[in-house]
């Protein structure tokens, strides 16, 4: 569990203040980056809607491509973070994904294997790695969750970890506003759980 | 049903010579487009692909998004009238499906959300509408095959157009590679067709 973002009780004011400029600008890059790739957003356009200046920006991040890399991986951190709570905190299967479902549509963002095709030419080897294992430990959670569910007879056998990707891949759905409905999550939820189930869907 | 790309037997030639050219540059165009995005393909490097001068591609099109809006359309037209003709020749909807998936898996693609928003930017209101409305003719396809199936009593009833859109997004895992397996799409229309038959997964 990622706990960077918690402050530590004798931190002293200057700090704060500048943890949380950083993290202003970590969310707007990260929320303009999933919207519209990499190179279409300028680091001008960036402080333009945090309100703060290009240096501070450089102050705070080496590069575009830095910024880039470490705004994609904390918004990865915190869903990862979110959704392992939303699954630990659920009562049962159906709604641990429920939960996880409505949180992921109601935030539609790129899809990622997409976004990193237009962006990789402007990162480093090194720069991509850290953004998929990130993401990685999202499905990595999942897996997990799958993995137990499968021991528990829940669900049939499968491969967790395509389970894992499957349920997220259907996510993306959240990006055609038109099918958005009160109840996209439970729809998809229930065809993924149905698909998944051990024995007859009849029992759900 | 397409077929502009059916070629009138009195064409003369000419037609025909200059019809090939214009093909390969949207073939290829589509194919740049749809792995790296809309900015950062350049006219100069589609013109290279095509071994041809860019000055031919202003011949045949008026404007880079105008051919990103030919090339994404006339690939949906073909993604259309090939995913008809499987859903056609299949013995049964599992067939159908299972045909489907293999060719959508085996060439993987941008993600069509993810893509146009970074994109939408350069392009006229009537360019996306096109795109959207060649995009949706797919949907539309496979909805018919869906809403068929329910009136078979061979899926239980649910909104055709959502189960088309749920179906074409669990493609979009494709674009993980590390999870491409030779069984991938059988996995994948498993868990969709569990999901979304009438009655008891066992009778598959």
């Amino acid at each position: 569990m990622n706990i960077d973002i918690q402050r530590s009780p004798g931190r002293p004011k200057q700090a704060e203040h500048e943890l949380s400029i950083q993290e202003v600008i970590l969310q707007t890059a990260a929320q303009l980056f999933m919207s519209h790739g990499y190179e279409p957003v300028s680091l001008q356009q960036i402080s333009k809607a945090c309100n703060v200046t290009k240096p501070t920006i450089y102050y705070h991040f080496t590069s575009k491509a830095e910024l880039f890399k470490v705004a994609v991986t904390t918004m990865f951190k915190n869903v990862h973070q979110h959704t392992s709570g939303l699954l630990r905190d659920a009562e049962h299967l159906e709604e641990g994904l429920l939960k996880v479902a409505e949180a992921r549509l109601a935030n539609p963002h790129a899809e990622i294997e997409t976004l990193l095709r237009e962006a990789e030419k402007f990162l480093s080897e090194e720069q991509i790695q850290k953004i998929r294992e990130a993401e990685n430990q999202i499905y990595e959670e999942l897996a997990d969750y799958f993995r137990e569910a499968m021991e528990r007879n829940i669900l049939r056998k499968n491969n967790p970890m395509l389970l894992a990707q499957t349920f997220s891949t259907m996510m993306v759905i959240g990006n055609k506003n038109e099918t958005y409905s009160a109840n996209l999550g439970k729809e998809i939820v229930e065809i993924f759980l149905r698909g998944t189930l051990l024995g007859s869907p009849a029992s759900m």
